[in-house]
Parts: C-alpha cells; sequence; structure tokens
C-alpha cells in the first residue's frame, strides 16, 4: 500500500540564514530553538573538527541496501547535506569513498547517516564529514526499494525534506525551513550573550548570582550545610 | 523525606599524594588499590591525552536538569574535580564551556559527569578535561532540586565527597581519602617495578616463566599439543 | 568433559598474500571476499591510521582473566596477530602495554581483542595496534584455564588459528587460509576497478547510470515524482 | 521559540476502522500498511494477551517529569490511547496506577509509554495495557512544561495527534488518520487469504512453491548441493 | 592492598518495619522515602507476582565465579535476603536451584542479582524470588576472591549490609536501616492517601485539579489552543 | 567470491542421544559439557515452559530478508529445529505463524531466531517454540541470497548443521553431534548427584562443606571477620 517515490522537489532555506547556523553551531542554535530538534547521541561525528549546515535531501532504505543511496545522488544540489536511514535500526556499512566522491562532485556538503559507514580513513583525507550510528564494512546490496526526500526519523528526530541540518562535533541539529531564520537570529543574539557571560563567569562572578539561582534552591527546600547531617545519604 | 543539601566542607587528601597519583594513572593506581574503585567503561575520557587528579565535590540532579551543578560552583576549590551524577540514567548535554568557564576561575582540574556534555570542541581548546558517559547537544532546565557533596554512584562506583579521583585515557578511578597515600605510595614501588619487568619482557622473557605460570597451567589440567585432537571445540 | 589446550602449531598463509591484503584493507578485502568474515561494529580500532594484517593466534579466556594471554605469547610468531576472546561478554581491561612489550618482542603487529585493554596511551606512543570492545583498567586474575589455538567466536565472527587477520579503521576482517590468495587476487583487481570508478564518479557520471540502476528502480514501482503526492509519509 | 501548547481539538478515525484494525492485529495491519508504520522493538508489550486500538493523544515531556501526562487526561475522549514520549531517552516510571485509574475514567484503552511505568502488578489486575520501553519504579517530578497533541517519535515512529494506534503481543503500529480505512479493508482480505495459506501449508504445501520462489533462488545463484564443498563458510 | 573480609555479624531492621514495607510495595515506599534508593530497571524480577522485603547480605564476586556466594550461606539468617553483585559487568549464570534449596534451608527469602540466573523454571516451581540482570546459564568457575558484607553496588543503587531491601514486580528498594522505620511509617499513610485518591480520580476528577497544577502550567507558559498553531513541532 | 549454497544433507545425533538432553535440560548438559557452546543470554525463550531438544538445520539470511527460510523449510526432518541468523545484528520479525505452519508440517520441533519473530500470541496458541533476539511486527522482504546448513553464530556460538539444540527457559546449548552421547550421558549422571546434593543441601549442609570451599578461601587470603575493620570497601 504505501509506495516508495523518488521526489525531486523540494524548498530549501536561504544560504545566509543556513550559513549562520553554520557558524552558530549545534549548541547555540538548539537552545535559540527552544531546546527541540535534536537527533539522539547515537550519531555521532566521525570526524573531530566539522562544522556544517545544509539543506536535508532524506532517504529511506531497507537496511542492509544502499540502492536508494545511489538514487538519492542526482536529487542533491550544491550545499545539500544526505540524511539517510533504514526501515529497522542498522549498522551496515551503506556508505564509503565512492558515494562520497559523487556526493561532493554535486557539491553536497556532509552525510547524516542513522546506520554505518566505511572507508573511514579515505573520508577523513577527503574532508567529507560524516555523521553516524556506526562505523563498519559490512557490505550491502541494491536490491529494494525505498524513498527519497519523504520525512523521515533519525535518533528520535523528525527530518522532513528540506529542513536545515546544523551538525558539529556536538551532534546534529534538525530545524524546519520555516523557523530556521528566527532561530539564526536568535543564535546571533545568544553568541553575543555568551560571549559577554564568559568573561564576567571567568572573572568569578558565580552562576547562581548572575543569573539569579539562589531563590530557586531556597524556594526548592535546598538546605545549605557545613557537614552533612547524620548519614543519610541521596 | 530524603532532604537536599549543600554541603559546603568536606576532607580533602593531601595535595602531594594527589599529585603523586595523577603521574601514577588509573592502571597502575587501581593495581596498587587492590582492583578496586574504578568508575565502569560508559564514562570515557573526551579528550585524549588528559591525566589529572584531584579531590572530588560530588553533585546529584535530576535526570535534564543542571540547577545542582551551579550550585556546586562555589563550593569548589583550586584541584577539585567536579563528579555529577543524575538520579537515574541520562545522556543529555547538562556541561558546556560557561560552566567550565566558572570551574577553571575556581581552580577545578577536570569534570567526571554520569550524563553529557556539549561544546565538546571548545571545551577541548580549553584544555578542560572531562570524562562522560556521551556528547551530546540536549539541553536541560534549571528546575529541580538535587544535593552537593553527598556520596554518589557513576557507573558502578561509590564516589564519596573528598574521594581522590584519578583521571586519564583509561578512565576514572575513584579513592577514599583514607587509603589514598598507602595507594600512592604502591604506586611509585608498582612503577619502579613494571620499568624493570617492560626491560625483561622487551628482551625475550616470557611471562609465563618470569611469573610462574607454567605450574598453574599444570594445575589446572591445560595440556600443551602440537594439533588440536579430533575435531573438539572450545 | 571439553579440555583445554594450548595448540603449538598452526598452519598461515603466504606472507605476501597477507600482505598484499593489508594494502587492500578490510572494505575492498570483504567485498572481494563476497561480504562475508567481518567481526561485528563492537570491536573497534583504538588508534586511528591502523592497518595491518597477520596471522590468527587465537585464545579462549575466562571473563576476568588474562592467565592464557600470557600462555599465548610463546606460540606466536613475527607476523602474527593475537586474537583474544572470552566465554562470556566482558569490557575487563585484560591487556597492557607490557603484554604489547612481550608480544612485540615475539614480532606480532597486533592484537584483536573481545574485551576492554588498558595503558591505551601507552600502547599508542609505542605504536602497538589494538582493535577492543572497550577501553577500562579494570585488573584481572590469572586463576582460570582457558585454551590457545582452538575457533573462537569474536562479536558474530568465527575465527580459526591461522585464518588472515585484516584489520584497519575500519574494522577487522577474518579470512580462511584456504580462500586467502584468491580474496587477494580479487582485492587487486577490485583496487584499480574502484579507482577507475571514482575518476568516473568524480567527473559527474551518476552511480545509478554506471551500475545501471534505473532499470531496477522501475522494475521495483519506484516512482519518480516532482512533489510527494497527498501527504503520506514512508 | 519552541512555544508548549496543550492542543484541545484532534480528528479521529471512524470507530468501525479502529475495530477492525484491533481485529487485525498489529503484524496484519503491518503488512496491509506497506510495512511502514511501526513502533521500534524497544516499546514492548507488558502485558501478555492484550489487543487494543485507538486514537492517539500525544504527550512531550522532559525526561523524569510527568506533570504534561496529568495535563493531558481531560484532552482524551472514550478510546483514545495515551502516546507519551519524553524528549530524552528516558526509563523512569513516569506512569502509574492512579493515572491508569484517571484514564479508565476517561474511557482511554491503553498507554503507549516511550520510558518506564510502574505499579505493574495493579494495571495488570485493572486490565489496563500498555507498552513501554521499561518497568522501574523511579519517581518522576511535576515541573517542566511540556505540550499535548504535538507530533512525537517513539522509538523510530512519528505518532500524529489522531494516528490509529495498534497495539497488541507483536508490539505497537502507527497508521495515518488518512490511510487508516484503506489499511483496515486491506487487512480484512489479508487475513482470509492466511487463512487460505494456512490450511495449504499445514496440508504439507512447501513456501517456495506456493510463492513461487525457486525461480528467484536460481537467478539469485543460489545453489543446491548434497554436501557442503570443500570447508568453505558463510 | 584492599582485602576480602567475610563479615559475620550486620545489624538488621526490626521485622514489623520490614514486614510494613514488603506490604506497601516499591513504588509506595520509594516515594515515601523521597524518590531514593533505588536499584536501576536492568535488574528485573523473573517471577510475576513476588513481593518481599528482608534484610541484605551482601556479596561481592569476580564475574564468572560464584565461590563467595557459597560462602555467603551461612551468613544468612532467615528473613535475609542475598544481594549479589560482580567486580565488573557480567550475565553469567551464578545461581540455580541448588543453592536457592541451600538458601531456603536458611530462611532467606529472596536474591536480587547483578548478573545472571539459571534453573529458572525450577526457581518459579520452588516459589523462591529472584530479581537479576540476565537469564542465562552459562557455567561459572569457583576460583577467585571475594567479599561477604560489605558495601556493594547494584545497577546505580549502594546497597550496605543490613540494609532493608524491598522488591516486587516494579523492582528493587534499598533502604538504610535507620531510615527504615520512618520510611514505613510515612509509607503506610501514603496508602491510605492513595486509597482515597483512587476512588476520586475514579469518581472523574481531573489530577490537574487535584494537585491544582492548573496554576503550574499557565507559570510554565504551557497554552491551551484549539488547534496547534501553523506547523510547529515540539 | 563466497556463494551461497542450499545443503540438502546433514548428519544428525540419535535420537535417543537428543531425547536423554532435552530431559537434562541446558544448564545440566552445559556443564556436563564444561561449561562450552551456549548462545548468549540476548536469545531467550518467548514461551514460559518449553523444553526441546533437536538436530540444527541452519539458516543465513540478509537482514531483513526471509527469502532463505522459505528455501530451508523443506530441507527438515522430523526432529530438527532451525537455527536462523542474519549476515548483521537485525531485531526485524522474520518469522510468523504462517512459516511456523509449514515448520510443523514437516515435523520440526522449534525455532531458534538471532533476530525477530512475530505472531507471537498465535505461536504461543499452537505451542510452537521460539527462542528469539526479538519480538517484533517488522515486515521482511524475499530478494536476497544466503545459505543453507553452513555453519553459522548465534549470539557468540557457532552452530554447526547437524549440532544437537538444547532449548528450555534458561536459553539454548550448542552440542556437536560427535560429543553429544558423552555429554547425554554425564548429564544423566549428573542429575543423579545433583538429586543427591539437592537433599543434602535442603537438609542444612553447607556449600562450603560439600563442596570442600573452606581450604581455598583461606589459601585465597578471604578473611572471616565480625565487624569490617576501618571504613574500607571493596
Amino acid at each position: 500500500m504505501a509506495k516508495n517515490y523518488i521526489v525531486r522537489t523540494i524548498d530549501r532555506a536561504d544560504p545566509p540564514v543556513i550559513a549562520e547556523l553554520a557558524g552558530a553551531g549545534v549548541a547555540t542554535a538548539h537552545e535559540a530553538a527552544g531546546r527541540v530538534g535534536l537527533i539522539g547521541p547515537n550519531v555521532v561525528a566521525r570526524q573531530a573538527g566539522s562544522a556544517v549546515a545544509g539543506s536535508a535531501v532524506t532517504v529511506s532504505c531497507q537496511p542492509g541496501d544502499n540502492l536508494m543511496i545511489h538514487a538519492a545522488v542526482e536529487i542533491c544540489q550544491p550545499g545539500d547535506i544526505l540524511v539517510v536511514t533504514t526501515t529497522s535500526v542498522s549498522t551496515d556499512g551503506m556508505f564509503g569513498d565512492l558515494l562520497a566522491t559523487s556526493l561532493r562532485a554535486r557539491g553536497v556538503v556532509g552525510l547524516v547517516m542513522d546506520a554505518g559507514v566505511r572507508d573511514i580513513a579515505t573520508l577523513r583525507e577527503m574532508g567529507f564529514p560524516v555523521w553516524s550510528r556506526a562505523v563498519h564494512s559490512q557490505g550491502t546490496v541494491k536490491a529494494s526499494p525505498g524513498s527519497v526526500n519523504v520525512p523521515v526519523v533519525v535518533d528520535g528526530a523528525i527530518v522532513n525534506p528540506g529542513d536545515v541540518v546544523v551538525a558539529d562535533d556536538d551532534g546534529v541539529l534538525i530545524l524546519p525551513r520555516s523557523t530556521a531564520p528566527t532561530v539564526a537570529e536568535a543564535s546571533r543574539r545568544r553568541l553575543a550573550n555568551e560571549e559577554e557571560k564568559r568573561s564576567v563567569l571567568a572573572a568569578g562572578t558565580l552562576g547562581v548570582d548572575l543569573y539569579g539561582l539562589r531563590t530557586l534552591l531556597a524556594d526548592l527546600g535546598v538546605e545549605y550545610v557545613d557537614r552533612l547531617p547524620g548519614e543519610s545519604t541521596p
């Protein structure tokens, strides 16, 4: 009943918005977005120091089968990030240096893979950044249908085609195209604000004072004592 | 019934003892201590090459809530290591570069986090070493009470406030303040002994001979054969 | 009933075959072998950039007990790779720098450990490559019998003594001695072929065309559309 | 930026459609739907023998905080199934017999919980069916905002408010309201067809013949032999 | 350095206190205790319907070695619960029907095992309740030292010898001997209170009203709407 | 290079040997075999109370693809147990009531599945026993080649075609055909011996005395004390 489609056309966010979010980074943009949209901790950066943002081209594959990744390449445009998931959890190495070569030729700036990747040494040499659930050589077949540019779930987060993907050493954030400009704007303000806080904290001001938390602690009944009374344990 | 406390005063081990344990490293000090006190393998070093020791200031938080970390900062003294746990397992990013800035201003030398950290690229640039269960950006609230300087459990190990924390690329070791001097002394002897063993082994002497294991193998009924008899499998 | 043996003599593949497989790497040799023989994704490289191949000397230990690793050292010959497993899953640090010193003195080129290793910083300095399930300092005893050079299972893969072990950043591959020459030969052809494909793909030719996948996609009923019809989700 | 809402009004599928899907069961309806929409294997039935279907009322909570479940109760209508998730993975016992009593008073027919439940013995006595990630008593607070009737992700599946939830011993299936009638219809046909197949197979007809798989096996190069040639392993 | 001890004498809580806590159950007593002391969700009931409480006799074993369980039997008194842990994580079947026979002869009322158990069908027939991390037949040796009646950690919880262990289908709770009477008293009040709440909720009163949560929701900025504005997702 | 085969002929153990091993059960036969051959704790009984033994017909499938199970049915003979694995870890529901109907028509007595099963309620009604890694409805395709009756690995254990499979509530044991008669014989003696021990232990004799462990404890330096000295922790 559910048919498989390769959707050719998606709407993308504006490049300056995407660029600003890349600069802000995952942690800041996630806070600016109201703490939503984060991919879970199982999909991790495979090269330290990468920081990119782009528009999501999504792929849904059968586990152990990378046919649809091959189909997705021509749908990508410069600045896109390929986001691949499988219909059930897999760590197979569905992506390697040849596919990276192909994506790079299309101007794709990174890969988010809810499964495994391989040829990791070559990917690092190429400087093609990947975020994945595993590094594993297990080869895959090209035998089963799937879809390109449909909504997918990657480790707990919904990714719609055209969403802005922000990815760095802290993980991967997904932002709807519609809210991305506001989040970019809020991130910029947040970065300035954090810079200021950093100076104040470095000078020795305490966070409990800076954020006014002493009243909250008192309200919550947390008691300051010199020594732990009795032998009570938490 | 269980109340939450922020305990201001803890007893710490002597700085020279702590320094000696930092130099010995986790694996050696763990052996010297009689193979006890190790935090489990889920809390791992997030910067290769760090090796520190310090006195534990402990924090117990609600999962997804870092209020008590903020409260703990002013309790810390130079040379301390902050040890944070949550009342149930969490990978949320409870700690980032602003808290690290604040801790560094207090002279804190590292963080052991039984949850997630974020801003990991900045933490590496700052050279502020962290050991954590995860790297994840998931933001946290400041809403729930908890405690500072009460006994906590971090991945299988009990940490009492003031315990000596030894941490390097091999993981994290917890030593009671009372036994730390003896363990430091035993570690020193062990290091000398290991140096000697290393030369002997490098020269080709076998461990089975050096440690006198041939008799034990015979006693245990392990048989030397040229070829595996029949087709038996272990 | 099951007895424990230390088997002194195993048959090894020819050195040039082993060298060729080391050069081909895990992902390529795995494909050349018909996508079989891979150790699972839980046993990972602990030093980026290592790439070795050698003959498997296998060890089966009680969990938390490294007696049999000591017994295995003298069985090893130059060019061997030690492959250690436990009778049930363990992350204890069964292997450290002293054992590495001993193995290196025998000419052993690497370790595959289905458990934990420690002294990881020293192992990296020594340039002794290890692939392991964990990095953990937990010390082990020398008390229980086990076997050397019997068939073992490492994270899903069968390893027979004398099998060729190929290991790099992508994981670990096990090849029977009998098929290793053919796989080495097939790997060489594959590498040449991949080089060619890389140029073609870098020039912009699509994989769907290069591999002739458009017919398969059509046969599988995958439909190209400009926009996703209705609100159907995959 | 992301605001929290309690959405009072959702559209629901027709009761006869829901009833038919409950009768068909998860495995059959999942096949009828084209093998999409399944919640992952970590959310499991906590009472053997339950089989229900209903309309999803969704809840998104902070981990360790069940405030929003309390808020969701009055939004439920007879025949609904409460689907609860947390903003990061948690096993805390967010739901017990008092909340079940409250939901039952509203006519709610079951709970799908991407976290822990407790009072499990009482829930079984009450006959209130739950599917959850864990059984754990860990208590929760009521302190943090969240949302009711927004799209959520439960172990890999997207759940929109008003989706049809089908749940039995095989797990939990999510069907969009729009496609539910067609899936119900297809399930009915499938059940009839399965009944027929069952008789044929019970009589000894082979699946390879019934499904015409012999040609496929031959096309894929699978060879029938009497004995395994050589010592090759798969 | 760390020596191993078998400690013969421990202090136990009063039998009526223990009996009252058994009746209250884990979830209620955990709340009465202020939501502390719970063993994690990995140690689960292996027989539905058991509900016991007793005094903890603790055992620390080498993984894969049950020597110290044998040593612990004679230390047990009627009404005790044996709490066994290993120095690193293990699922080996360290406990079976013979040990259960022995414990029953001593009047022990249950087992909490942070590892595996076996002979599970016989244990169920015997009605000897166990809570464990796994059911697995993997046999163990009797070769390595350990301790009886020292503090241990079981899936995140500290267990001191003589602590009150409360265990039922919801898991396992650990209460210090000193606070057990107060928790028992608080549990009794809580049970009465819950009974009352159950009636009120069954009659249709909402929890948000009963617990006065509407103000909190408003303070937290949670907004009631009829339909979700725009396409925002949580 | 690795070809896929369906091997028609395998050698089986004698029916009386198999019957005796079924009666002995997994834990006893595993001890009788010298504590080897056990499948890991991730493959668990899905019906309480089943206890069977049979000859292994093995199947290796692509994850998410059950084509080869269909091919395996006609290879089975009365008394066989089907043992299915995938080339990488999967929890997909590869097996349901129709396949069970087909296997039962061939006289197959059970299924060991290193992946998921579905239709679990019907399987229980049918009394067709399964041991599996998961219960999950996720449907599979019939598209990729694999093999029947080749050596496979199931959660850490090697299974050769024709091996004796013993399975009950404690898990699954694999015994080579050649050693099965000796293990059956040893199991019979062991059962008698256990019966005797059970009476002695039930009468209050301690295991430390029965097994003569007091000397071992003394040799290992374990010290009996009345109270724990100082505040040392293990």
